[in-house]
Order: C-alpha cells, then sequence, then structure tokens
C-alpha cells in the first residue's frame, strides 16, 4: 500500500508522521511545492520519500491532496494527466462544495471522495505538525449524491487506525456547519482582535482575552482562501450571531433577564 | 505577618495556596460561607486555619476580600464594624468603580485599595484552585485620586512573590479595558454558543470551536454579576465589536479586499 500526500504543510505532514507510525508494508510519498519542502519533510520523518512532482505519486494506491484550498483544482488537473485512473484520490480541505464541482473534471470522478479533518492548530506549517493531531478528531467524507463508497474502505480504514472518527456528510451540509463552527469561529477572533487593539493594552487580558484571539493568530492567507470558497453560510452564520449578539446588547443595556441568557449560552456550550 | 481571605472559590484558594507555598513567618487564614467550604480549603491545604465568622480575621495584617462581587459590598461593612482599622484591605474582584465606592464607607478608607489579578480559568471554584494561577499574570491595583500607596508595600510585595505583576491603573481605566479584554470575550463566547448550537453539530467542532466556546463554559452567575456592575462600558465594547463585525460580513459578502482585513486583524492579534 502506498500512500502519496500533495502538500506538505500541517496537515499533510500530521498525515504523513500519524501514518508511518502505523509501520506494517505503508509506505509514504510526499509532494511539495520547493526542494525546501521535500528536504524538510525529510528530516521530520513525515515521508518515506518526497519531491517537487507529482508524477512520483503515479504508483500510489490512494493519493491525499492536502495543498492549500486554492491550490486544489490545479493538482486535481496535474492527477488527471498523471496519475494512473485505478488510484483512489481524496483532500483534506475544510470547504467541500468546490473541491468536489474541481473533482468532477476527474478521468473518474467516481474515484475521488472529498474529506475534511476536524483538527488543526492555531499555526500552520510542518513545522508545527504532530502524528497525533487526528487523535480523537471527526474526519468528515461527503460522497457525491449515490457515490459507492467500497473504493474507500482501505482509507477509512487508516483513518481510524491514525485515531480519527469518519463521519459521512453531504458537501452542502458540511460547508454550512463549517461556516458556524470553524470559519465564523475565526471571522469573530479576527474581529475581537481588532476591536479591542485601540481600547486596551493587550498584556491586561489573562488566559480568557487570550483564548479569544488564538484563532486571529493563525494564518490570514488561508482563513482568506477559506472565505471566499464559502462565501454565502459564512455571511449567514454572521448574520446569525449579529442577532444573537444584539439581543445580548440589549438585554445587558437594560439589565433585563441577562441570566437567564446567559445560562442559556452557557449550555449551548456544553 | 497574617493574611486573611474573605471568600475561598478559585481566586481565594488559589491565592492561599500561593502565600502558603511562600513559607516563613507568613500564616494565611481564611473565612468561607459555610463549613463545607471550610473543611474543603483545610483538606487542600489553602489555609492554615479558616472558620466562617469574619471576626477570626480580626487580628490579621491584610484581609483580601475574595468573594463574588456581589457579596463584597456587605463583606466590607462587616470588616467595618469587626476589623481592626489598622488593617489593611484589598479585593480581587474584575470590575473596580463599584467597589471603590463601597469602600468609602470603611472607616479609613486610606487603608483600602481595589485589586485586581488578571488570572483565572474557564472554571471556578476551591476545586479548581491552584498555586501557580497567578504566575506571570498581571494584577491590577487601582488608587483612588491621590491614595498614598506605602501602606499596601507588604501586599505588593507578596503579589510579586507569588509571580504576578503589579500594575497600578485608574478605576475607570480599569473598567472599560477590562470591557474589552474580559466582559466582551465571555459575552462572545456565549453568544457564538449560542448561535452555533442550532445549526450544527459541536462534535463536529474541531479545537478553534473549543477554543471559541471555552469562556462560555464558565459560571454564567458570576459573568451575570460582572455584567451588572459594569453595563456602561460593555455596551460600549460590544458595539465597537458589533460595528467591526459588520465591517468584516460586508467585505467577505462582496469579497472586496478581504486578505487587507484579516492581516489587521491578525496583526491585532500578534
Amino acid at each position: 500500500m502506498r500512500v502519496g500526500i500533495v502538500g506538505l504543510g500541517l496537515i499533510g505532514g500530521s498525515l504523513g508522521l500519524a501514518l508511518r507510525r502505523l509501520g506494517g508494508s505503508l509506505e509514504v510519498r510526499g509532494v511539495a511545492h520547493h526542494a525546501e519542502g521535500v528536504a524538510a519533510a525529510q528530516q521530520r520523518g513525515a515521508v518515506d520519500r518526497a519531491s517537487t512532482d507529482l508524477r512520483d505519486l503515479s504508483d500510489c494506491d490512494i493519493v491525499v491532496v492536502a495543498t492549500p484550498i486554492n491550490q486544489i483544482q490545479s493538482v486535481l488537473e496535474q492527477i488527471a494527466a498523471d496519475i494512473p485512473r485505478q488510484a483512489i484520490v481524496t483532500d483534506v480541505a475544510s470547504v467541500k462544495r468546490p473541491v468536489l464541482a474541481w473533482a468532477r473534471s476527474l478521468p473518474d470522478p467516481s474515484r475521488f471522495l472529498g474529506g475534511h479533518p476536524v483538527a488543526g492548530k492555531e499555526r500552520s506549517g510542518l513545522s508545527e505538525s504532530d502524528a497525533t493531531l487526528f487523535r480523537g478528531e471527526t474526519w468528515v467524507f461527503t460522497p457525491d449524491d449515490g457515490q459507492e463508497l467500497t473504493p474507500f474502505d482501505e482509507w477509512f480504514r487508516l483513518v481510524r487506525a491514525i485515531g480519527a472518527r469518519p463521519q459521512i456528510l453531504s458537501a452542502d451540509a458540511h460547508d454550512r456547519q463549517m461556516a458556524f463552527l470553524s470559519h465564523l469561529a475565526f471571522t469573530l477572533s479576527l474581529a475581537y482582535a481588532q476591536t479591542v487593539r485601540p481600547f486596551a493594552d493587550p498584556r491586561l487580558g489573562g488566559p480568557g482575552y487570550r483564548g479569544m484571539v488564538r484563532l486571529a493568530e493563525g494564518d490570514p492567507t488561508l482563513y482568506e482562501d477559506i472565505t471566499a470558497t464559502n462565501r454565502g453560510p459564512l455571511v449567514e452564520a454572521i448574520d446569525r450571531f449579529a442577532d444573537v449578539l444584539h439581543d445580548y446588547r440589549e438585554r445587558i443595556d437594560h439589565g433585563d433577564r441577562v441570566g437567564e441568557l446567559f445560562q442559556q449560552g452557557a449550555r449551548a456550550a456544553h
């Protein structure tokens, strides 16, 4: 069994580390954009072999696209040209509808399954990669309508073996839920950091402040790309949040049943 | 040197543990509301002695009021009646203007100094107390206009000895900054948890989601009391946030210079 990983950042690198820990006859190949990425992944032990040439994955059974979302379309075009059609192909992007649309131009779209490991860190990059990143986390798969999942059984087995819990969801439902669970979260963290800065000294911020700006310390370019591909659901999530916040604001301002509201918020968090 | 702590929850308990670690001739006395609180604090080693009677602190050099903010006024009234006027008195509440107002009715208000250790956890209570809670954190003191600080030198020395960094600020500036750094943070966390719940499965939320709802898992009654005492600055902070969020929403919706905005947010967080 050979698994090829395209893109050796936080997720790709962590996946390589986790899969290599499984041992056995599994071989992990990597493809990075630049020679430095190849060398770094080899040094970190995230791959058995790596190169900058996607054609070096042509004998892989499974190809995992783990690049930033704005590179996925061109990577899928290269895969269409260079990878034998019997390989199965999957990805790890946090928005699924556009990826599914791009994957329809593969020679055999039934060999592609969109995936999203719900795992991450506030900092990205190979240097943050961690073999235990997926442990206990959900790994969502978003099959196309009526898509047969049997070809992906071996991939599901590996995903479970590295500690994640596979879950099937439509791409639509996934993207709407992620707008709330992830994309709204980093938007609020960024907006919060920006709101606070002119009015308060962050050194006076305790653990509560630091927790709320942690996501804002992530890679803004990554966030921008995600936002661009999930704009509608994210704007809807922001609007829902703004309505709830307005209710909080009014009740706090009038001292009216604030406790009841806070109890509701606390229950929602548990 | 005897330090008396009134209220043995997360902050009072942590303070007792931290002070007792200093050793020497320091004695830590505690007062809890109920006999169970007294027993728990003794068992945890947070106090040398404890009781439910504030009069047992009458020979203390320093009395630290560490109750929830809505009990401070009545504790200060008891202190006025039962504690010799040469003792210095301080508190740890996260809103300072109302505490200063209540303290003006003490027999000698110049022996009171408002304090706020910017430290905490999402969960409250003695069982969460931790001798290292204050290490590396700021401990704000808010003297009244022209107040002489020399009587509090010994207390500043102890605060430094348990790892905190004392900082002087006016009560007004403190409360305005805390509205942004702390009270806005828990309000957003509560509103976020409440927004997400009807639309998404929290089990699909990764570390980003969990980080953003962490404050909402705290004690809503505590938050309600803080909110009630710092209403004006908090409502102003919510309004500023809502303006920034609206700008994010518009730019995301129109795909217009989102990257530039996210870069600003990320810079503000660092």
